[in-house]
C-alpha cells in the first residue's frame, strides 16, 4: 500500500517578505492560484487517498495545514523543533509502519512545482514497484539543464532500465562549486537530487538503524510511546537531543547497496527563490514579471510584485527584484535572490523587528 | 521699503512620492525638520516684516500656506492657473505697488536651501541698495562648482564692485548641454542663475511693459479691478489668456541695460531631486542616507527612506533611491532621479491612479 509523507517544515525564508513564520513558502500561491501545498496535494488526488497522506511540519504551521480540506487533521504532525529531513522521515516511517508495516512511503517536499502530473504519477508508480520488488531505496533525479550550484547531485553507475530511466546510484554529492557543476553537466553521469524518495518503511528504518543508530534508538523510544499519554512528552524529549541531519547525508550517501534513481522527466521546478519565481512566470515584452499595481519605466528583466493598496513605481531598473507586502518591501538584484535569507537573519537579530518575520 | 514675493507654485514632482499635488516640495521637510517654505520664511524673520511678505501659489496649496503662522492669510494669493514666473512676478508687483508704489521687491523661490543666513541677508541688502539707487534689475548668481546642466547660466561682463561681488550681466543662457556647461565653468565668466531677483516694482513693471506688452496690458486690467467685486473674475479671465513664460526669458534676457548680478556666496543648495537630497544629507559609513525603518545589507551610496509603519529591506544595492510612503514606493538609480517627473507624468496618464499624485 502506498503512503505519502509530505515534508512541509521549510521556512522558505528566501521568499521573504511574502513568506513569514506563519505563512511560509508552501502556504504561498507561488506558481498558480493554489498554494504550493495545495498543488502538491492536488497532484496526489485519486493516486494516494488522503487517509494515507501524512504531513510533517512545525508548530508555527500546523494549525493552518490542519485546516486544508485535502488533508486529514490528525495526519498533520508538528515536530517540536526542526532537525532536517532524517528525523522527519524517520518519524513519518514509524507513524506509517504503525498503520501498515508493509507500507511503501513516498517522501515529497511540499514546495515543488511539477507541470506534468500524469508522468509524475507514472514515475512514482515505477518507484514504488522497485521499492516493493527489490527493497530498494529509490530516489528521483532531475536531468540537469544548467550547472546549478544550488542542488545536490546524484552520480549514476550504469544503465538499469533504459526505457524507464532507472539507474543504479554510485554516490551523492553536496552542492558543488561552479566548475565542479560544469564538469558534472559535461560528464552526463549526474542528475540533480530532487529530494523525492520512495521506499518501504521497513527498508528505510533498517537503513537508519545501520547508518544513524542514535536516531534509530530515538525513533524506537517514540514508537513505544505512541498511543500512550506520554507520547507528546517523549517526542519532545527525544527531539531536543537529536542531531539535525539530512536523509541524503545521513543515509543515502552511506547506503551503497540497492540505491536506485529514476529520471524524473515531469517538468520539475524547484521554486527556490525570487529569481526562480521570475524565471518560472511569463514575462512581458520587457522581460518583466509584474503583479499588483505598478508603473515601470525603462525597467527590464525584473520582478515587480506589489500589494493591492499601495503602488510601486520603478525607473531605470534592470534585473531587479522588488516585492512589496502590507508591511515590508524587499529590493535586491535578481542575482542576490539566494541571499534574501541573510536579510531575514539580520531582521531576526534586530530588536523590535520580529513582527516582520 | 523692502517687500518680498515668495514663488510657491512649484509642484516639485521630482520629489514624488513624498511630494503630492496637495503637499508639494515646499511643504516637505527636506533639509531640516522645518518645511522648505518655513525655512524660507524663517530666513526673512526680523529682516522683512510678515505684513510685507506676499506668496504666489496655486489653488491646491493656498489653504495649507494660509495656515502658516509666519504668513498673513490675505497675503497668500492663488493664481487660477500656473503660467511660469513672469505673470506671477507681474501680479506680485501690482499687488505690492498698490500698497507702496516706491516698494522694492525681492522675488524668492520657496524651495531653496541657504545655510548662511546672515550672508544671505547682506546680499539682499546690497541688492536692494542697487535696485533703489540705480533702478537696476538685480539678480543673484551662484558660483558654479560643477558643470551642471540643470541650471540656467548668467554671463558676466565686467567687474563692477570686486569686494561685494557685483557684476554687470552680459546675458542669460538656458540650461546648457554638458560640453557647453564645461566651457562655461572653465571660462570663469558664468554664474548659475538662482532665480532670486531684486528690483523696484516700478522698474520691473516698466521692463514688462517694454518686453512683454501683452502681459503688461493684462496686469493693468487686473490692477484696475483690484478692490472691486469683479477682481477675482478678472484675474481668472486674464490668466486663461496668458502665455506661460519665465521672467528670465521674457524680461531678463532682453533687458540689456542696467542688469546686475551679485555673487550669492551664502551656502545655496537647490534641492532639485532625490539625488540632491542624498548629496545634502549626512551619510553613514557606507555612504547611505537612511530614514525610517530599514535593514540594508551590502548597500552603498544609496538613499533609503521608509515610512513609520512599514520596513524596507535592501540587499546588494548601489547608488539607488528607494522612497516609501504610506501608499507608494519609488525605486530608481540615483542618476535617474531627475526623471522622476517622467514617472509622475506616466502616473497621470494612467487610469485609476490619480490618488497617487
Amino acid at each position: 500500500m502506498l503512503y505519502c509523507l509530505i515534508m512541509a517544515g521549510g521556512k522558505g525564508e528566501r521568499f521573504w517578505p511574502k513568506s513569514r513564520i506563519k505563512s511560509p513558502k508552501q502556504m504561498l500561491s507561488v506558481a498558480t492560484r493554489k498554494t504550493m501545498i495545495e498543488e502538491t496535494l492536488t497532484r496526489l488526488e485519486t493516486f494516494i487517498d488522503k487517509s494515507r497522506i501524512f504531513v510533517i511540519t512545525n508548530k508555527e504551521q500546523v494549525a493552518s495545514l490542519r485546516k486544508l480540506a485535502l488533508l486529514e487533521r490528525k495526519r498533520v504532525i508538528a515536530e517540536p523543533l526542526s532537525c532536517n529531513t532524517a528525523p522527519a522521515i524517520g518519524l513519518g516511517a514509524i507513524l506509517i509502519k504503525r498503520e501498515n508495516p508493509q507500507a511503501i512511503m513516498v517522501c515529497l517536499p511540499a514546495d515543488h512545482i511539477i507541470s506534468k502530473k500524469t508522468r509524475f504519477r507514472r514515475v512514482l508508480s515505477l518507484a514504488s514497484h522497485l521499492a516493493r520488488q527489490r527493497d530498494a531505496l529509490v530516489t528521483i533525479g532531475i536531468n540537469p539543464t544548467y550547472p546549478a550550484t544550488g542542488y545536490g547531485y546524484i552520480r549514476i553507475k550504469k544503465m538499469e532500465d533504459k526505457k524507464e530511466g532507472v539507474f543504479e546510484v554510485e554516490g551523492f554529492t553536496e552542492k558543488p562549486r561552479k566548475e565542479e557543476a560544469e564538469r558534472f553537466l559535461r560528464s552526463g553521469r549526474y542528475l540533480w537530487n530532487s529530494g523525492i524518495f520512495v521506499w518501504k518503511v521497513s527498508v528505510i528504518l533498517k537503513a537508519i538503524k545501520e547508518h544513524l543508530p542514535q536516531l534509530y534508538t530515538a525513533l524506537m523510544r517514540i514508537e513505544r510511546s505512541l498511543g500512550k499519554r506520554e507520547a507528546r512528552k517523549v517526542i519532545r524529549e527525544v527531539y531536543y537531543e537529536l542531531k539535525p541531519i539530512s536523509i541524503d547525508y545521513g543515509v543515502m550517501e552511506k547506503a551503497r547497496e540497492n540505491v536506485l534513481v529514476i529520471k524524473g522527466d515531469f517538468g520539475w521546478t524547484d521554486m527556490g527563490c525570487w529569481r526562480a519565481f521570475w524565471e518560472f512566470h511569463k514575462k512581458d515584452e520587457k522581460g518583466n514579471v509584474c503583479q499588483g499595481r505598478s508603473v515601470n519605466i525603462d525597467t527590464h528583466n525584473s520582478l515587480i510584485i506589489g500589494d493591492k493598496k499601495r503602488m510601486i513605481a520603478t525607473l531605470g531598473l534592470s534585473d531587479m527584484v522588488v516585492v512589496q507586502t502590507e508591511d515590508a518591501t524587499l529590493i535586491c538584484p535578481k542575482e542576490r535572490a539566494q541571499d534574501v535569507k541573510i536579510l531575514v537573519k539580520e531582521i531576526k537579530r534586530r530588536r523590535g523587528m520580529s513582527r516582520f518575520l
